[in-house]
């Protein structure tokens, strides 16, 4: 039997296209070499946002006096919120499974590896479990992997990446955090929410590369306030056990912390799965892909971090469907113009569209609305002391360019400037739109 | 000297539309009789909400063990719940003097009388604390009041309306409440999470009239089991003290209560301004107005509950937005396509758009897609054993009609909905916008 579509790889991406395919009718195979979900449902999205959302409900427990509550002995058990998170990323990759099932994919759990691709042949052929599997098409939604910079005794610490860091059942004492990126900056507030001294080393001059710098520097001072230390500029040149020897401009000195959490980037997944037979092309370092989400062979797809860029799991799930709808005679094309980005701290921050920095970096003129957080009012109702701001970059001609807000519950009000953005719905367009009131959401209104 | 505009009225309406009137460039005059924000700001939304969550937050810490974390002997004090709200609301009504100082609004404090409008004088003229105020265009926000029905007894009682519930400093030990919609229900909410027994009698067969009635009847059954009593089809028939006599289908029976709240409606202030010199005409039973806000007399614009539907602040915000532009030569119309209502309960409500009742009502064809809460990873890491539906209806071409949420933060990710509604931004166009993952505003696109 040949399957209409083979997908290599059960993250946001495979799922999500796997779903979509087995709907429309296509004979779909899925293969996943751990555990349906990827990354994200297993070691990334979900698991940090469940520990972040216990170390929020510690810490609401513990500021409770400022909304005229009170409370004694607030403490966390750090076993209990670890099985917490597992329980509920078992039943979050139960619903995945559950919706493979009744879309009619086959899932099988083992190490896929494409065996032959070639002008002669019309199928790929694929070995899994000592099984072969053909299919007219190949998508490859391999991921992204943590990468590990060659640092002088790096190795041979036991150092966390997000992997260990969300099974971790104590909390350590100190913890130097290599890269300030936005992994790095939500474990940062996990951690030092939990009462770790905590320290930062990022290499830019600003933490959370690619976000408004602006933003950055505000929630980094918020951080800061909280007792986080951090190193920017700065690199980490050697370790040695719990000595981490940093650079900052030429200048070295010695941070002392019982464990290190390792999160530079991540990089695409290129092998171990017979990448090398399929003879497509690279671009940077990852997988070259069209706007349909094809690869230079037009039988095989490519989506999500194996792309290596984006890296995010909306992202994956949007080429997703891309990449199925054209797979159906679709045309649509991917755009990437309003994908927002989200930093899950306390308080949250959320960007979609450009920043400052590129708009300068591009020399399109723009101009800047933005507003402190207080002028909503349910803002200041629910936020004792709290600071935030909103801020709204427009073109030229009203076109909104770049909004980014630092303030709870910006990841859930951050897609309005999103649908905005990619419908080319103008600033003065947007705020005639009815935001109910009280919300903090009116902040985008209140700012236009 | 003339003004361009004089406004009667500082709530929303007012304080929104005399901003926007003085920010482009016409004098403009404000009266109100007690404090800047109106009822809104001084005596509903924003008061209620910071008392509805000091009850979250208090909560939140009596639930946290969910969440792996402990807390010993949870309380509250409710006076200081009271100063936090008196507070907050001192705030933001001195933020909304300073945005009229900004604008060059000229506010007076005071009980303003319109004395004379007719076909022989070009500009209307207002006594204001022994004062005439001349000016060519007239806006009335003169808001809503309480409705008092005549029941037997209820005028000797000390009974309750919203004002003296959010003054009031002790919990009472049992609570009756007469009127089962938003305002009644979200007090009912939080004297419930204080610990008062709390009894709803709602003359309908659901609470939450306007609202989908099967969110109404699932947030009915999340706090029933909260202990919230309701009689449903009933009304108050009299009052002697503690005893209350309800009737339900010509049966009656005896309830306890140590006080009673009045929540059974709000009526638009028609009187105490000389709205009778105007000679405008009503409808219903609020003021007649066109899609411009302009009532029978083109020189005279209402806005905000005065009109007598809606009554919604951010109605009322859009509606000042309409008039203002109308008096400056715009000619934008009033849309109530995508007024959002949100019920601030715990958890929340928010609907936007047509219900399965209006719809059958006006035979309309539609489909109901919905899905519950839990599918959004998200809220299940946030709401352990929480429950909430994401409620989709589409016409017959995709055409979102009506977009229904009961689960947090319904309230802010419900203009999500009310945008493509007003946009006329379909189904599938919807679901191929990118909503950040992982976030409860992906309910909408995984419905769809």
């Amino acid at each position: 039997m040949i399957y209409d579509l083979a997908i290599i790889g059960g993250g946001p991406a495979g799922y999500t296209a796997a779903e979509l395919a087995g709907k429309n009718g296509l004979k779909t195979v899925l293969f996943e070499k751990n555990n349906l979900g990827g990354i994200c449902l297993n070691e990334g999205c979900i698991p940090t946002k469940t520990l972040l959302y216990s170390a929020k409900v510690y810490q609401t427990a513990r500021d409770a006096a400022k909304y005229a509550i009170s409370c004694e002995n607030v403490a966390f058990d750090l076993p209990k919120i670890i099985a917490r998170k597992t329980k509920i990323v078992r039943k979050l990759t139960a619903g995945i499974r559950a919706k493979m099932n009744e879309a009619g994919v086959e899932t099988v759990i083992g190490e896929a590896i494409v065996k032959a691709k070639g002008e002669e042949r019309k199928a790929t052929e694929i070995e899994c479990n000592g099984q072969i599997y053909s299919a007219n098409k190949l998508l490859l939604c391999t991921g992204s992997e943590t990468v590990v910079p060659p640092i002088p005794g790096l190795k041979e610490t036991a150092f966390w990446t997000s992997r260990e860091a969300l099974e971790n059942k104590e909390v350590t004492e100190s913890l130097l955090i290599i890269g300030g990126g936005v992994i790095g900056i939500e474990f940062a507030s996990f951690f030092n929410t939990l009462g770790a001294k905590v320290i930062v080393v990022e290499m830019l001059d600003e933490i959370l590369p690619g976000i408004d710098k602006q933003l950055s520097a505000l929630l980094r001072n918020e951080l800061l306030k909280k007792g986080i230390e951090f190193h920017l500029s700065s690199r980490v040149v050697s370790v040695n056990g719990r000595q981490i020897e940093i650079e900052k401009a030429g200048e070295k000195s010695i941070s002392e912390a019982s464990k290190i959490l390792l999160s530079v980037g991540r990089k695409p997944v290129l092998t171990g799965f017979g990448l090398e037979t399929l003879n497509v092309k690279l671009s940077g370092n990852g997988l070259k892909v069209n706007e349909y989400m094809q690869t230079s062979h037009p039988d095989i797809y490519a989506c999500g971090d194996i792309t290596g860029f984006s890296l995010l799991a909306h992202t994956a799930v949007r080429e997703a469907e891309i990449a199925v709808g054209h797979i159906l005679g679709k045309n649509e094309k991917m755009s990437y113009k309003a994908i927002p980005g989200v930093i899950y701290t306390n308080p949250e921050t959320a960007s979609v569209g450009k920043t400052e920095e590129t708009l300068q970096a591009e020399n399109t003129a723009y101009t800047v609305k933005q507003l402190p957080m207080a002028y909503s009012g349910r803002f200041v109702a629910e936020n004792e002391q709290g600071n935030g701001v909103c801020k709204i970059i427009e073109g030229e001609d009203g076109t909104i360019l770049g909004v980014h807000i630092l303030g709870n519950p910006a990841s859930e009000i951050i897609v309005i400037a999103g649908i905005a953005i990619e419908k080319g719905i103008k600033a003065d367009e947007l705020k005639t739109m009815i935001f109910p009131h009280p919300t903090v959401g009116e902040i985008i209104k209140e700012t236009l």
